[in-house]
């Protein structure tokens, strides 16, 4: 079709004859004229099919929501009056001249302005991922997605695929789904591209990767998902851990730059505000951050070896009232809590050179400094009682020559729901996977 | 190391006292001169320790390849009769001021300069992986992704991420990987985005998605992997197949010249040329391309259900002489061959609105028009032998009215590897699988 024109453009052919196409979004019967307000991925706009012209007067009259039409028609400016400001189209309307209808639809299994459970919101997703709402946020995703990419370039970074599919569980941790591979073997898939991107290091110092990661926690709340888009990056060459950290707080700057100049009315949509972004991000080690905690909400939580959920949620508060902030580091885990292949700090190996970014009262990224001596890898892996020849391929980085380096890993599913604020990480996922649900309820 | 330069913006510091740092590529003691060639991901440079800088001396005397270093070192220019012309810093060598050894490596297993094969490359990628060679094949690869993604992101499309994750394996056609999914269930890996770019159409009008697809294949050819990235598009309110592959052919365009003008030696050092875009891209009818086939080759292929990988080769040594194109669309494919949502061609229903694009002798790329009638598709279903029913999310967006459309899947690791003539598809692969190996061999 190329002639057609979008919705959004119309406004610079009033008066003119276009042909436009789309889903039928609603239809109005007023007295004899019929209102069509029909939508593409671009907007809405309200066309009008008046008795005078009979042929389209009639089609317009059996035409039903998410039929998919072509039109023909005029661009008319709105007389003054009728004009609806702050709405797109709100000046002009299309006068029907000629309808094709391309494809017919059922009648829709529930109102369209409903709204729906999440179950439902999920059972029909083919469906309900045309609303504005869903085509918005995956929108904005994108944004997010391209924004993050590109401010990694322009830093130095290179990207690469990372593998889905892995040999062994070899990083412990999470549980891991198991894959049938060839000739009976089994194959996992993978929980984190870690070590791929650490011997990307070796081809590129600064590689990063769009990853699916894999999880098959048995979790069913609103910050888990089983299929989840990381975005990593590892570095080569670092001094300690505030290289990766200042690296990753341009990044999610850019991003968010990049949703409030390419979507700018979307906060306001989504009832929420753009975050907050201070000049630099506080950074708070674990300890500082319980004593804050102590000190401003009354909570024992110092020596505890990890943030609960509650307790981040009142540190990004303490953060925003505070550092004008809505994001905020902490840094300095127990190094026995974290990975194995993370930096212990020299001055206190009890503590690493790790840290998590919150966001808005989640956890969004973790990172930190990785250890790149060859000998004291292989001693970290056997003291967390793991075999180190489970971990031959990887440890060869370490074996032929590798610089200090660091990196970390963001969720871009969490991301995107604190972005807009929504309550369940499963509004933020095209397609949810998690213990009850691939597509349809398992259950079903 | 914020002060730290990198090594091919050396020459912008002649007479200057710089940090540098990387891996020794090479030591050479030329009586009590010792050479080091020290690389970064950026490019290698020589530097020379004096015996007058006894500390210096000591330590360098001492490096083997691969051990990790931060130099300090003035710049110097080289006289007039040592330049080294055409070649990165050439003109120029480092006089070591100070070495800090950052990291030892052992004995490397095989003399760096060795050409390794296969399966010896694969077995040490994270060693391999820092050659020149692979290095610039996924920095390729990386220009490519991106390249592709910006042209269709200009074409009016956005990103989604496309599950790996499935229920079914739906589609047929392919060998299916399955996974232990929770509860005694099994899940499966997709192997295609094809029903949920489908989806999109619904909330983008048009969707892509770089996607990891796998295959269960027996197949140990220079052609399959089981791991692929897909890099897909899907388009909605299109009138036939010609509009997807203008698409494609835009996208595939502005990768090849965003690989020229990134790289601008990489086609010489892989002994080949840029690839030869002709102002439209040869498209021939299946039937056509077999009646070259017999008149030019003396092969009798009309009749025949789709194409021979030899008569691919031999249909673009053809396009090659005759079109000036390195590329050349094939299109009209049976069909009963192709995959059951491929629109008929109204004119001749035995043919199908489907394409092939063929890049120096190998399909990189698949596509075709859609069926996009409920009840077409839901009958085509069954005349395959196939149960509706367990497509009924997917074509809950036939149901509920979907616009003719139709789209492409690119195998981004086939592209990469026929841009630089890649004899085997795993060289284009940073971490290939197959039926043999998952980092290591299977049967190891």
């Amino acid at each position: 079709m190329t002639n057609r024109i979008l919705i959004k453009d119309l406004h610079q052919h009033i008066g003119e004859e276009v042909e436009i196409a789309g889903w039928v979004d609603v239809r109005r019967d007023h007295g004899k004229l019929i209102f069509i307000d029909l939508r593409d991925a671009s907007g809405k706009v309200q066309m009008v099919a008046l008795p005078s012209n009979e042929e389209a007067h009639k089609i317009a009259g059996n035409l039903r929501p998410e039929w998919v039409i072509r039109v023909d028609g005029i661009v008319n400016a709105r007389p003054e009056k009728m004009i609806k400001a702050n709405q797109l189209n709100g000046e002009l309307e299309i006068e029907i001249k000629e309808i094709e209808i391309l494809s017919e639809a059922k009648e829709l299994p529930f109102d369209k302005d409903t709204e729906l459970n999440l179950d439902t919101y999920l059972d029909y997703l083919p469906l309900t991922l045309r609303t504005k709402r869903s085509s918005d946020i995956f929108k904005v995703q994108a944004t997010i997605l391209e924004a993050y990419r590109e401010s990694l370039r322009k830093q130095g970074f290179t990207e690469f695929q990372s593998p889905a599919l892995v040999g062994g569980d070899a990083e412990g941790g999470s549980a891991v789904f198991s894959v049938d591979y060839y000739y009976d073997k089994k194959a996992f898939l993978a929980t984190s591209p870690q070590f791929y991107k650490q011997i990307m290091v070796g081809a590129f110092e600064r590689p990063f990767t769009i990853a699916k990661v894999f999880r098959a926690e048995k979790s069913a709340t609103t910050r888990h998902i089983s299929e989840i888009t990381q975005m990593d990056f590892e570095m080569g060459f670092i001094k300690n851990h505030l290289e990766p950290m200042a690296i990753l707080e341009q990044a999610v700057k850019d991003s968010v730059e990049a949703v409030a100049s390419n979507h700018p009315n979307i906060f306001k949509e989504f009832n929420t505000e753009k975050p907050l972004l201070p000049k630099h991000f506080p950074i708070l080690t674990l300890l500082e951050a319980q004593e804050i905690l102590e000190k401003e909400f009354g909570i024992k939580a110092i020596g505890e070896l990890d943030m609960e959920p509650e307790h981040e949620r009142q540190i990004c508060e303490w953060a925003k009232k505070n550092k004008d902030s809505d994001f905020v580091f902490i840094t300095h885990f127990p190094t026995d809590k974290r990975a194995f292949y993370t930096y212990a700090d020299p001055t206190n190996p009890k503590l690493s050179l790790s840290f998590d970014l919150l966001f808005r009262g989640l956890e969004i990224n973790s990172g930190s400094q990785r250890i790149h001596n060859y000998d004291e890898l292989v001693e970290k892996i056997k003291s967390r009682g793991m075999d180190p020849k489970k971990f031959s391929y990887y440890l060869q980085i370490f074996k032929y020559g590798m610089p200090p380096h660091g990196g970390s890993s963001t969720g871009l599913e969490r991301f995107t729901a604190r972005m807009l604020e929504l309550s369940n990480i499963k509004e933020a996922t095209s397609f949810p996977r998690d213990m009850n649900r691939i597509d349809n309820l398992l259950s079903k």
